[in-house]
């Protein structure tokens, strides 16, 4: 039987989220029903209910990094026991069968993978509806294991925060006697200075806020230059292998080009759109640089990074809120007031 | 004792090539004297005479694509016998002890290498004078040896195009399976084009002339689409999985990126300078897309290159010329009028 839970959603495209009955199908043979415990706050939830990137369906019940314990399994589930701690990110589904599906990319799938919210149910056809919510049923290969020992709360933004800033970190070899910068202090920023520290490598923050130096240093940078300082930029230049710049406005690529050393990449996870700056290639070609963009990472990678951040003990700052504060919550966060992810105790939301 | 040989050299900024003495330093223990058979002319030959990227100085005796037979050898040198057919390309030299070097990647020498031509000796200081002459003389180190088998003259542009090219496709793992565009059709496009045949993958001729694609066929395309064809452009929309771009002036990247694969990479190895259109990231995040850019490769990869092309045959389509008949290729390169690269016959430079 399908189950009636309670959630958050919004109604209309910028409208503030109110409570909303979500319908959870039927378990499938190879289904997981997961009773979620918390649900980190993603910027791209906010984009999708302002439909900053069109194509919303209404109503939007945002989330896409969930942690939560197992309630249930389908009869063909052999992977996940019931009471067990387990977390679903962006994707709850894909083709299965294509060629990146075949190589562990998901995230890039031929037909398109399933988002966790507003994607389409590839078997029949609903809308999907994120974390904000009591329960989730997922697919049990879109199911990540949580590793043992972490704050569970905390280790919610890795679920998006975390594999978008360890995908990048990971193709371009971060890691003992690397030297890897990260541009901008925020969600994903905070997340890659961990994740790159825990790595081993020695790492730099670019930041145009000397405030910020404290926290990046605590955070796992040895590090920080101030990217509005010309002569700091310049004294950096030809110095990193690796660049995980995760600013979400558009800026110039150039300056932290300059800072590559040769063979060097700028990992873009954060801006999506034209850069007003005019990119020139011979740094590029001189030093053989790139600039290359990254997306969240497929299930495989996601389960390795848990399990990494199990060993490193590596989570994310956050500040805990009830669901009814999610609407100051996302304007907050448009104002960059937050240290560094929110995530919502999915106990507050009673049933309806 | 030094020895004089002839030459041809620019004497001052944009001059036509005259003829020029050449003084070939005394062999140090290292070194290996080469008589020189063949010259390929390359567009940086013009750039550098015309000190379109500054810091020429005059005279410039251009030619970084030499194939010749060892003449003497030092004391010291145990890899090369007197008549081999060996081989220097752009470099001569390099501190052989950075991080850089240490990894085969001298053409990144944290000091700079120095250029087969318009370098400083890293000895006696003096300017290096490059294979538009009847002799060099070349530390052991950055002399390659020529394979058996290949058309001596032909394989003379594998010493930079090829080189050039070879090192994106197998940094970007061109191969069986894969499908590797090339964008244009010159010195560069023509060996990317057969390199990429021979390394078995599929490749495809991106260029805006409908009347190169019988040439693009028989060099190793088996598809040519037209670049200013916006349906066939359309139609190529997410396809290929590394593409290699050889145009040498400013256009716009956007167009090629989108017929990238995910995960895939265009390789920059032509133009170097602002681009005028602007860059979109969002294709790069949302498809994990790179945009790198390639300066030709490090010595070993270079005998790895010559290697590859003895086992599967590879040469350039070339022009011979004389020497006395530079100035006149020199106009009909920067009128694209060569199929596709003129190698100089070094037996008609004779002693002035």
């Amino acid at each position: 039987m399908p189950q009636t839970v309670a959630a958050y959603a919004a109604y209309g495209q910028a409208e503030a989220l109110k409570p909303f009955d979500v319908e959870r199908r039927d378990l499938r043979e190879e289904d997981v029903e997961i009773d979620i415990l918390y649900c980190g706050v993603c910027h791209s939830d906010i984009h999708t209910v302002n439909n900053d990137w069109g194509g919303s369906s209404y109503p939007v019940v945002p989330g896409h990094e969930i942690v939560g314990k197992v309630a249930r399994v389908g009869s063909a589930v052999t992977r996940f026991q019931v009471g067990q701690h387990v977390a679903v990110g962006c994707m709850v589904d894909s083709c299965r069968k294509c060629n990146f599906c075949e190589r562990d990319l998901e995230q890039h799938c031929t037909s398109g993978f399933t988002g966790t919210y507003g994607g389409k149910d590839r078997v029949d056809g609903t809308t999907t509806y994120g974390g904000y919510s009591q329960k989730v049923v997922v697919a049990d290969k879109f199911v990540l294991s949580m590793p043992e020992g972490l704050d569970l709360a905390a280790a919610t933004p890795l679920l998006c925060a975390g594999i978008t800033t360890y995908s990048p970190l990971r193709r371009f070899k971060c890691g003992p006697g690397k030297k890897v910068a990260v541009v901008g202090l925020g969600g994903l920023g905070h997340m890659a200075l961990k994740l790159a520290h825990a790595m081993g490598a020695e790492v730099t923050l670019f930041t145009r806020s000397p405030g910020k130096e404290a926290d990046a240093r605590r955070l796992g940078a040895s590090n920080v230059i101030i990217s509005s300082d010309p002569e700091a930029m310049k004294a950096a230049a030809n110095t990193f292998d690796l660049i995980v710049d995760t600013v979400p406005y558009d800026h110039d690529l150039n300056p932290y080009i300059a800072t590559l050393n040769c063979v060097g990449t700028i990992s873009v996870v954060g801006y999506l759109g034209p850069l007003g700056t005019t990119l020139n290639t011979a740094p590029l070609v001189f030093q053989s640089k790139g600039v290359v963009g990254s997306l969240i990472g497929g299930i495989a990678e996601t389960q390795e990074m848990l399990d990494f951040c199990g060993e490193k003990k590596v989570v994310s700052d956050i500040e805990m809120i009830k669901m009814e504060e999610i609407n100051v919550a996302y304007e907050r966060m448009m104002k960059s007031d937050v240290k560094y992810r929110f995530v919502i105790d999915i106990s507050s939301l009673n049933k309806n």
